[in-house]
């Protein structure tokens, strides 16, 4: 199995990511690693590995380029050309901690759309409080959605919450402001009765003050809803921590009790880092695209080169293509 | 001034409704209050006041009941007679802690819209670190809107946030997934060349992680949008301070810890705490409704009945009109 890694995205670029990428040649025998980036920035980090293959690329998509046009433009950087290679079945997954927009794009525009997929979804692994976490999407590769967008999401959610999550199964919960079925606007009430019909374990609605408890499985929402509630999450975690921090700082009697509880509470903050639970897979598309987190350490890039891995190895894709073909069969 | 009370609504009904009543009355020697409910449960807490005024209501709309079926069929309910008041001009405004769904549907079919309202919007008042708080609509009372509608939301909050809440020239926020004005889904990209326009300070799109940090001191929304972000905060935060409370019971070290910290971390989340907040107004009604929270206690309904008092003060019912009016003179 071949994984097409970009050498040059993320905060940590370089230098973690070729980390990680060694980490992961070291623990799964069974891949080959093709690395995209400049070859000067990367020297100093590189040392021979028989299933490495370095390919020197001349431009970089930053994080402040625009998304479309930077993959359209830029043929020659390493993100384009890690998608080119799983487009020409050169590899057959691809990684890249880079700009999440231009990943999209590159996604859509490279390496193309399954036929039956109106819509590829941006779904992140997202932490709950008993550790076993739930897949979300679409977390904003499309602000709109159509109802039936919602269904080809609960579907490709189920796949990969069962080949590798390795839950039996899943439970899939509509994101909504209400339990009851007529809750919602036009769209979650559109979509509640396909979902009632659509192949996966469709447990109704859910409310986004549950997610952390493990609401479901895997949560469905259009892509504008999904951002929304992510950053709120994200928002609200690090604010309340902060706020936190100060009631610790403010005597010398809370300093005391901070000293006692340092260490636990630092681990409660990392149990609700969404960083640690690898990367986001870019669902719908021909091959496993996956998004890692732009802060990735070496750990985090081994962790979506794992979930990359897995993707490939259970045919997440094929799986996909499959069941909607089912589904549709003159699509 | 006559202020409407619902005796029979939230969950501390009618005891500590009855003494929050009667703390307004003490602290406030211009208004009156009007009492609706059941004579016989309200009885054992009623004493004499000259400017009380008790209605015997047979009826209570239930929390389980169907908003917009009780408002209609339960025309001796407390909530419907309270409305119908301030309908006949018998009181100058109303104040409930019941369901939500039902008094949103009293104050539009009982009260009813101010004109140039398309519709009205639940407008709580949320908490900020800084303690300054900020006023976000549309909360869910109409889960799809128009872009107009946000704009006519603006008005609103503005006129409220400046009249009731005493800040000079309001800084007004669009709810959006990203900050640059092409951002978004089809209803924020429409609305913001609008709210331009508007005669408000608008400051461009804000986005929810940054929601308690103060992001505007006006926020608007669709409903839908505005109860997901709602419940996401109340959910993320309870969940946060559970997680704490079990690493501070994890051992007789952290426990220790707790001791130490308890009042200063209780005070912390006191400052989280909607109800402290006061009631969440329905702002474009041809008279001001005040939502005040379920688990109201008699502090929480003083606060809601106080604001509902400001807000005749200032007439923000009729400055909405006026300004609405002078933006849409054929309305």
């Amino acid at each position: 199995m071949i994984i097409a890694v970009d050498g040059m995205g993320g905060d940590n670029a370089p230098k973690e990511i070729i980390e990680g990428v060694y980490k992961a040649l070291e623990e799964f025998g069974d891949i080959s690693v093709q690395l995209y980036g400049n070859q000067e920035k990367m020297q100093p980090f590189l040392k021979q590995h028989e299933r490495l293959n370095v390919i020197h690329c001349e431009e970089i998509i930053e994080a402040t380029d625009d998304p479309v046009r930077a993959v359209r433009r830029k043929k020659g950087a390493s993100m384009v050309q890690m998608a080119q290679a799983v487009k020409d079945g050169r590899a057959d997954a691809c990684v890249s901690a880079g700009n999440t927009g231009a990943l999209m794009a590159a996604g859509l525009f490279v390496v193309g759309r399954i036929d039956g997929v109106d819509r590829p979804a941006l779904a992140p692994t997202l932490p709950t409080i008993d550790g076993k976490g739930f897949v979300m999407l679409d977390m904003g590769a499309n602000a709109e959605a159509r109802p039936e967008h919602l269904v080809q999401y609960a579907v490709m959610g189920s796949i990969y919450a069962e080949k590798v999550r390795g839950i039996q199964n899943p439970t899939v919960g509509l994101l909504n402001i209400g339990t009851e079925e007529k809750k919602g606007n036009d769209l979650t009430k559109a979509a509640f009765p396909l979902l009632k019909e659509a192949p996966v374990n469709f447990i109704g609605n859910v409310e986004s003050r549950d997610l952390l408890n493990g609401a479901a499985d895997v949560v469905v929402t259009d892509g504008f809803t999904g951002n929304m509630v992510l950053k709120t999450i994200e928002g609200t975690a690090m604010n309340v921590f902060a706020m936190i921090k100060d009631v610790f700082m403010s005597s010398t009697k809370t300093k005391l009790a901070a000293l006692l509880v340092k260490n636990d509470l630092n681990g409660l903050k990392g149990m609700l880092d969404y960083s640690e639970y690898g990367g986001a897979g870019l669902f719908g598309l021909k091959a496993p695209v996956i998004k890692a987190h732009g802060s990735s350490n070496a750990n985090a890039l081994f962790n979506a080169i794992r979930q990359t891995r897995t993707m490939v190895e259970y045919d997440v894709t094929g799986t996909i293509y499959s069941t909607l073909k089912k589904e549709n069969p003159n699509d």
